[in-house]
């Protein structure tokens, strides 16, 4: 079926027998932790450990909730690492997306540069990414280019192989970690196509030859996903090429920026029928660079034009690819959709493709984006009319097909949320896997394999999140955030008193700062009677002499204006009393 | 086809010819107008107007977006309604769901409670959450109860019908509004079941007969739902079966409160196998409560329990039925998955169900849920898994196929996102509307029919959102909506510096209050140097004689304040500046 063949792979990491050997030898544990992606379990990273070895595998961000307003993403919390720093013999990337790169700037640098592995363009994007952060910084980088998947690299005890995956982004890799006790197969992010574009479909049989035990960890996003197997790379490619060559005016097509092999089709695509495209957006602009410069991408000079030349062609002759498919507010897409970007304009008979999918969370922004896409422009494009992008995931099939071509000793699902995982169990066992060589780990879990055996421990290590807000990493926590949502929710209201220290009166009346509440220019009544009862309140607690207990003034004002305000309005501002004494 | 005749039609309505006389002796307009909804046009209320008479569709709610913290939901804007109280015939309620209905409490008061008119359970919904919102407010509700679909009903000028449709709440039904100008057929939300339970399949080819122009206004949230057909109530009734019979341990399924039929369902098939069924959640009961009191649904004493009293069978011959399926914090769902419902704990082996899909916006929280419920229970059944839920809407075939039966003059998609209306629109063309005779209206549109003609003005009626939050209506707007935004964002920052009125000079250290931003205690040096830039900005500014620029003072603290903060953490909290002469 396909070209490396066992006998390759027990060359590259020995027989079975081999290691049975070694493993006799060894009374060292084998142990992995998912330490990141909070909620998709080992996403962002992982980390596995052998005696005095360290191997992490990606350094991902992960993007906030709607309940955590004003992060800007979410970093894998590193603290099993503290003091293991010397340890860490490399980290390996799988691919350059930023939910596997994101946070290389901020980590590297806290564990002192450990050496970093992977393909070429992963790593240029790791590099872009470092010196975006922070200029320079990339120099402090020690790299190993994975030039091909049959190179073989030591990492202390580790023995680190690479196999061929297909996904959304060019380079990505499936990871093969050796060690005295077990085999770890990882293909990253993966799916299956049955119809690729130059090349035979990819299969993995061969890693069934791998020495065992052999562990798979596999990337079940799609467990639940039953639907017949998804478009092919070839259909939408046909699909887009329809519709740039029939456009009676420009095409504009909003797609991931990590999407450079999608890219530079279009580009070509548009060449040969003699259209010019420009791109546009930060990411999209620098990746296509990055990936010209390592000559990914073939794009002719004649291919490309800048944006801001558009005019100079006639609409019909115009392709532009951009980011902003997702509705991010000041992403291209969006820009020339309110009509503030300076060189497009939408016109009725554009072409409008969404070559994206929709990420979970921006549902309702995307159909916004829609409503007013299809307000401007009578061909709106995306995967509801028409087969314009495929997804770089599995479904259900895939998962079975994979499990019953590795055939793994131990199976455990990664990269989804806990039910995905769940689920994924069941089709595991369907391909064949026993049901006690599964394990469902959490981010955090600690799973030990010794001679065969695998256990998961009782204790997990710390994977709290570390919020990124700003030039903040990891100082806003709980407090901060629980603070936002009571802001976010009723708004807040300061009052501020100041009182005569003789007589123990209000002076004057307290002035008051609303924000969030109500507006106050129509709530004069309110504040009239809410200044009323501080006064009532001060007056009665600190008019009667002696010592003044003012954290207890400011207790009540907090209590009394608090159910006042509750009473009128059913809102609990956050109230913020200030009592000055003067 | 179909029992109901064009005979029964002509008699109730007048044949086409009768009409077209009529309307060469009138020369007023018929006027729609979708008034409600904000996104979805017309989905919350509809206003129709022909001369002095006024006939609404509908007065309900929508849920706010994530956009809109602290907002309850929002109802329809009623400002083109202002003085035109009296020609108010009345409101028609085409089913009870809370988008149809929930406004009712708010807006009926607002018009002088004009006369009612729906099918009984769907009043007494409307009745139920007037008397929730305000003791005895049902006591101003003049009803007129639809007994069969057969009543016609004359409201002014308009005269009313109505039809049967199928959708996910008992009593939903289509109305059918006959001017001079033309006769327009809504069939509210609808869904087409090929194989429904109890009944023959509704089809909608009498409607063809109505006297024309026919305007057809219909629900279109499916147009772009290309999927076979959905499944049937019946195969969704079979898998619950199933598992309710197989079931080792209890049985929890979390459905919508408005599904009273499955419900009623499911306790009869309980009863039947010797299951006690116990209901939770506020509305489930008091639903459950109305339809028996309607006798809609027949549930002998015996197959229903209390839930304090679950803890007295056996767990294999229990089934409880509550609200919280889409993750609402405080459902009964919620509670009983974190372990804070007082008599239901979960097992390993129970079976829990969602019989209820995911409502947009939900995605992220849902998961979380289930991921939640597949750590505690090993059979959590979910549509991804089983067919356990129907949806209550059509999709693309089922609209072309009522376009089809009905065959109107005019075609007004309506009830969705207005990127799925212009999709619907091809749907007619497909099914054979002329494409001129189909209009895409926004909320606030106004199109006018006239001898055969349609056209929409230029000028729109006024919809902004019109908030509720707690007893707030509308008291809330986009400056408290935008504060709300950047207190979520960044948190805010309160500095009061006393001065002294004498010297100009700051006494003492400002005060500062900060919530939202950072972590006060981990910041003791950012504040510090703050506290230090603000006696700065106020000394330099009113220690220099003369008149003192308070209000400039201010503009200055929160510009160098901000910009500081901005550069020391990339973060923009509201800063509030309150300065005290003393």
């Amino acid at each position: 079926m396909i070209a490396e063949t066992s006998f390759f792979f027990r060359l590259a990491f020995g027989s079975t027998n081999e290691v049975h050997r070694l493993m006799l030898k060894t009374k060292t544990n084998l142990r992995i932790i998912p330490l990141g992606g909070q909620e998709e379990v080992g996403r962002n990273m992982t980390v596995f450990e052998y005696g005095n070895d360290i191997v992490i595998l990606d350094m991902g961000i992960q993007f906030p909730e709607e309940d955590m307003p004003g992060i800007d993403y979410i970093i894998p919390n590193i603290s099993y690492l503290k003091g293991k720093e010397k340890n860490i013999r490399g980290v390996i990337f799988s691919h350059g997306h930023l939910d596997h790169i994101g946070a290389a700037p901020i980590l590297l640098p806290k564990l002192g540069y450990p050496k970093i592995i992977g393909r070429d363009l992963t790593l240029a994007l790791v590099k872009k990414r470092m010196e975006d952060y922070e200029l320079n910084s990339a120099e402090n980088l020690e790299t190993i280019h994975v030039k091909s998947v049959d190179e073989r690299i030591n990492l202390g005890k580790f023995r680190i192989g690479f196999f061929n995956v297909e996904h959304s982004i060019m380079d990505a890799v499936g990871i093969i970690i050796n060690t005295p006790q077990g085999t770890i197969v990882h293909p990253g992010d993966w799916k299956m196509d049955k119809n690729p574009v130059d090349q035979k479909p990819i299969t993995y049989n061969h890693l069934s030859k791998l020495p065992g035990p052999k562990i798979l960890m596999l990337e079940s996003l799609g467990s639940t996903d039953t639907q017949p197997t998804h478009v092919s790379e070839k259909e939408m490619y046909a699909n887009l090429e329809k519709l740039i060559s029939e456009a009676a005016g420009k095409v504009i097509i909003g797609t991931f920026s990590s999407q450079i092999r999608r890219i530079a089709h279009i580009i070509t695509y548009a060449k040969r029928i003699g259209k010019k495209v420009a791109l546009d957006g930060y990411s999209m602009k620098s990746n296509v660079e990055i990936a010209k410069e390592l000559g990914y991408i073939k794009i002719g000079k004649e291919a490309l034009i800048h944006i801001n030349d558009v005019h100079k062609y006639p609409e019909n002759k115009l392709v532009i690819i951009c980011t902003g498919a997702q509705g991010e507010g000041n992403a291209v897409l969006s820009r020339i959709i309110s009509d503030e970007h300076k060189f497009i304009k939408i016109r009725k008979n554009d072409t409008i493709i969404f070559s994206s999918s929709v990420i979970p969370g921006n549902e309702r922004t995307i159909q916004r984006l829609k409503d007013n896409l299809y307000r401007k422009c009578d061909n709106v494009i995306h995967s509801d009319v028409m087969d314009v992008h495929t997804s770089g995931h599995s479904n259900a099939a895939d998962i079975k097909e994979i499990i019953k071509q590795i055939r793994p000793d131990f199976f455990l699902p990664v990269y989804a949320n806990h039910y995905f995982l769940k689920e994924a169990t069941k089709l595991a066992v369907e391909a064949g896997v026993s049901k006690e060589k599964i394990f469902v780990l959490d981010n955090g879990s600690i799973i030990e394999f010794y001679n065969g055996n695998a256990s998961v421990l009782n204790r997990k290590v710390e994977t709290g999140y570390v919020f990124v807000d700003g030039l903040g990493i990891g100082d806003v926590g709980e407090v901060v955030l629980r603070d936002r949502h009571v802001l976010a929710r009723d708004g807040m209201f300061v009052i501020v008193a100041v009182v005569d220290r003789q007589t123990g009166k209000v002076k004057g009346s307290p002035d008051i700062i609303s924000r969030g509440f109500v507006y106050l220019k129509e709530s004069k009544q309110l504040l009239k009677e809410t200044r009323k009862k501080v006064i009532e309140i001060v007056d009665k607690a600190a008019g009667t002499g002696g010592a003044v207990n003012w954290s207890y003034i400011k207790d009540e004002i907090r209590n009394k204006i608090g159910s006042f305000f509750y009473t009128k309005t059913q809102r609990r501002p956050m109230i913020l009393p200030v009592v000055i004494e003067v």
